[in-house]
């Protein structure tokens, strides 16, 4: 039966040419990446690495259960103490992934009670938080601090949290957060900011809320991702104790998910060490981006994303496959993963990206787009 | 703003004594540890943490990227075949958590068109997942053939799906699997089997629905997790190959997911390769339920997971205070985290206790319950 079920659907999406295929890749690759999300270039770094390996010899292959069962290792409170000092907050909180740490603060704190009011551009795990948090949902226009102040001031909820990225993940811009702080305490509501693609780049890698003195203030929580610049797995809430305290005892993502097992926490804490002794690496990240940038003819990037607008799926994938072929991997993302329709080549400007194998990327692609 | 919203929420719990906290645990502690769920005893075993050394060595400590990106490497398709071909599936898709595999499958086949037939005792993930399918949803008693038959054969969805467990995780308890797939044939539903504490334990280790030889059938899927038996992180989806590529194309938390990091592919894989030579590891798991069982005076249990009920919470905390302060660490249940909203105790029977200890956890367990 399911045969019948699902074999149209696949067709369909065929047609479209909108199918999407799993290519594994080996471990020996001589390509100059700039599709993976591993900002900092530190997923291979020998001291990340050592940290990862030494933490599965002591602690083992697993977190063996819940974080609050045998889940929560010392590794866990250090990694969670040192992520919250570095981006300037009271305390942090690991889930097992980011977008469990989306899920999780959004429906432990929505409800009947609470309106979101969600940007149209956010990750796919926010819009998924905010189907799932039992509470009225506001859909507002990209960035659009009018819209948000209006939907805030007419709201009958108590409660309110404004849910948008420091950084977005697919056109590679950034929110207004200065702004977008203001407008949500003259409302009383909170501001949620998701860090995925500003931790370890903007604001010499603290992220873009500590570069907008925002980290610390009651009403600015913040998500972030350990699978990006911090080389490794899961994901973060930062925020007030309190805040921490309450998804302890109320997120489901939190409560009824495996801990992250002690190596990813092992690798995080080192990148984080790592990105603390060394601020030419983000730094480097917007040198490059700026590189792509101007070779692709397309607007400066905030964070370390580079989006190129192409004319339709089958372009991205054609542009891709050339640059592939002549050993630079582009991501490619097309509808539904793009919030504005626009199939698009996503580049990304690693920090470890030597300038001869940039020259080179930027030769590649300039050409297939074209 | 967040302290006047979060303190009263905090204090009611309190004063009900059901205030979770987080005890980190140190990597050398001497404890028997009966609340974990590494049952097959392999989440420090030489064998496995040297596979996921090797592999963060050669591959890194992240994956880098989703799936769909450049996060799918040559461990992730192996894992996939030998986890389809261990359990007698066609095909596996491998997800960063067992969480996301029940939020990805039940809402890639979820929507307007598929009623969701939930058990009342299964897992948070597949409650969440139901809420966020867009599906409607019946949940029915436990393990009630009658009442599923009911809601399958008034429904007027063109496809259901009937949500179960293969081993419930805080009872311990069996469903009822030929009954379901039988019903769920008749009435042209699909049976989706959570195996998250069946793998490894039932069936000499290929789990529940190998062994009732349900595996393998176009309406029969299963989920899974890597985070127990396996020794590892992660969860994965088994069935058909068309549903793997369904989900690859529609899995929200597939495709907007960081891909499992290789070092939790290899541990995995290496557990599962140790599974299948060393069946006398899922034998010890029964042979030590059945002895924590007796000596709780509770029913045996259908897996590795020994439910000993408890008058109310507080009693429930006291007992495994008492336990630990003698040297053994058992599970605490209190609501919400129990499907009858009974406190209790939960053991878990790994296949690597020595005799001398499980005699002693018995002793301790069973005056700390009295």
């Amino acid at each position: 039966m399911l045969e019948d079920w699902l074999a149209p659907k696949a067709a369909a999406l065929e047609s479209r040419g909108l199918t999407r295929r799993l290519r594994p890749r080996p471990a020996d690759e001589v390509l100059i990446d700039l599709a993976g999300n591993d900002y900092l270039g530190l997923a291979r770094d020998p001291r990340v690495v050592e940290a990862a390996v030494a933490a599965v010899r002591e602690w083992g292959t697993g977190s063996t259960a819940s974080r609050l069962v045998t889940g929560t290792t010392e590794l866990h409170a250090e990694l969670e103490s040192e992520l919250a000092a570095y981006t300037g907050h009271e305390a942090g909180l690991v889930f097992s992934s980011g977008y469990l740490a989306n899920l999780g603060i959004i429906t432990a704190l929505g409800g009947p009670g609470t309106l979101l009011v969600s940007d149209e551009h956010v990750h796919a795990s926010i819009v998924d938080a905010c189907r799932l948090a039992r509470s009225r949902v506001e859909v507002v226009p990209h960035s659009d601090l009018d819209s948000i102040g209006k939907v805030l001031a007419e709201r009958k909820e108590p409660h309110a949290i404004v849910l948008v990225e420091s950084v977005y993940s697919v056109l590679g811009d950034a929110a207004p957060l200065e702004a977008l702080a203001a407008l949500a305490l003259k409302h009383n509501a909170l501001l949620l900011v998701d860090e995925a693609h500003g931790l370890g780049v903007t604001g010499n890698g603290r992220g873009s809320v500590a570069a907008a003195d925002l980290a610390g203030l009651d009403h600015v929580l913040v998500t972030m991702t350990l699978s990006k610049a911090m080389a490794s797995q899961g994901g973060a809430v930062l925020g007030p104790t309190i805040l921490r305290d309450h998804l302890i005892n109320r997120a489901r993502p939190f409560i009824f998910d495996t801990a992250l097992n002690p190596a990813a926490c092992a690798a995080a804490l080192a990148a984080l060490r790592i990105l603390q002794g060394e601020p030419a690496r983000p730094r480097r990240i917007h040198e490059t981006a700026a590189r792509l940038a101007e070779a692709c003819e397309v607007m400066p990037s905030s964070g370390a994303v580079v989006s190129v607008p192409m004319p339709g799926p089958r372009e991205a994938v054609a542009a891709a496959e050339v640059c592939l072929a002549a050993g630079v991997r582009v991501g490619v993302f097309r509808p539904p993963s793009v919030p504005d329709g626009i199939s698009r080549l996503r580049l990304t400007a690693r920090a470890d990206l030597s300038t001869a194998d940039v020259d080179r990327a930027c030769a590649i692609i300039s050409s297939a787009i074209r």
